[in-house]
């Protein structure tokens, strides 16, 4: 443990420095662009980056209290050759504060703004696959694939980039208006599957369809309107389900181009799904039906 | 329309007149609780409110962008004896922002904090129904409940709502330690489902297992240990899914009380999931056995 080497030292003191002015500014979307790093917050994210995604790993910073209590975290670090920054609590805080945020704990309801990283921060290089690569690399015969079409909320597209890797599907696509998946609550809500499963995004829909269809996967949506019963339905082996906008759902073009729309039934007097629901269910009816929990 | 009497009238001209300052203090609980009542935000929530609790309705504000974007909501109110209250935009806003949020606008993501109610807000009382009268009321024969215990974040709370509605759950019961169910985030993101079927809230769970029993009501939970799996499960014909707190799922006590344990299979590297997301495979795998989607 490298860490070792230096017992009293912090790596940074000043919540002021210009390091952390840097860490902080990847709230926001243009940051992460120019800078090309992402925050990894809290000890779940950076366990999994670690597990699965080393190589990408650029700095990882942890308090006294984060290492005290994520042991396993310097033992992980120290197997992938990255060094652990120890830093106060003061400077932990400044870094998941972000420019236009309100200060943290200033916002009434507990899950809203930022959230304590519990002493574990890293920055991570994003993993950008190109829609080619990954549909060349995907396995042969039975598959499912999750699209994601202009969805807006970041937590949703966390819970759904979460839902389809517990579902097996094989990879995530999101299309060019679909929030940034590298945003601090996106990150935090994908509890680590961001870095399990590749993850496309910026793909126009126009050009994806087409894409889907030469590696003989079938688009699938769900419509309140589609003649067949998601349960009734006969799901194709190989399938991308995909999920629009919170307000809208999907455009008409993208649900007319679609191989196949099923209508989830709905029991109550519920008039609609959130979209991270309607995804769940799709995505686990799916693997129910091949057998359930086989591993990827 | 009681609303053409006054053409040119507004009920409310000043953003920071008392009445406005007593709305905006009931994003607060203890508010809610003291004056009794809770904000639906929304034309979603305010529709459905009107179309299923209009006698609970004390107040309903729109805008003049409000009334002309829901022509619907005017035969509502009319419907149901209830005065429209015509208010600026200015006003509207100040009665969303809660004592202690930052104002509306300033956090950094557009999910977060107060979000624009789109021109209608309502007050209403709360309907708090007491655990044996709901239990008393439920139909005989198959019914599913939704218990949450210790659910602690208010959008996951408001989410779960809407998908026991969307699955024909019968009610949803909140033990004490659930995040409360009247605060505005979960209103919203409960999309009007907190209108359709019994919420009863601050329950004592050693009080409630001996009375789903009572009920012959079988408590399901959901664990990464158990035995059995959901989907080769047998699922009693009567039950109660308790879902647990985001963090440490449901306390082993609880656990063990359960008459049924099941775990939902994992195909990736997941290890968990989202509380909302498990309830969803639970709550639609109960309702795909009994055949799907018929009415409540």
């Amino acid at each position: 443990m490298s860490n070792a080497e230096r017992p009293d030292g912090w790596a940074i003191t000043s919540p002021r420095s210009d390091r952390v002015r840097m860490i902080a500014s990847l709230s926001g979307r243009s940051a992460r662009r120019k800078l090309g790093m992402f925050r990894a917050e809290g000890p779940q994210a950076v366990r999994s980056l670690l597990e699965h995604r080393a190589a990408d790993v650029r700095e990882l910073y942890l308090t006294d209290a984060g290492t005290a209590a994520n042991p396993d975290l310097l033992a992980l670090a120290a197997a992938a050759g990255r060094r652990i920054r120890r830093i106060p609590e003061d400077v932990l805080r400044a870094m998941v504060r972000s420019g236009n945020d309100a200060p943290a704990g200033a916002t009434g309801s507990g899950a809203d703004g930022p959230v304590s990283p519990q002493g574990v921060l890293a920055l991570a290089a994003m993993p950008e696959p190109g829609l080619d690569d990954v549909l060349e690399g995907l396995p042969h015969g039975p598959l499912t694939l999750l699209v994601l079409h202009e969805v807006q909320d970041p937590g949703n597209v966390g819970t759904l980039i979460r839902a389809a890797d517990a579902s097996g599907a094989a990879a995530v696509i999101a299309t060019a208006g679909t929030a940034d998946v590298w945003a601090p609550k996106t990150v935090r809500s994908a509890a680590g599957s961001l870095f399990h499963l590749p993850v496309v995004t910026g793909i126009d829909p126009e050009r994806l369809l087409p894409a889907l269809a030469e590696h003989s996967i079938s688009a699938l949506a769900t419509s309140g309107y589609a003649a067949q019963d998601l349960y009734d339905a006969e799901l194709p082996e190989r399938s991308a389900w995909l999920l629009g906008n919170e307000g809208h759902g999907l455009p008409d073009a993208v649900l007319q181009a679609a191989d196949l729309a099923v209508r989830i039934p709905l029991a109550g007097s519920a008039e609609s799904l959130n979209v991270a629901i309607a995804a769940t269910v799709c995505l686990f009816e799916t693997m129910r039906r091949r057998g359930g929990g086989a591993a990827r």
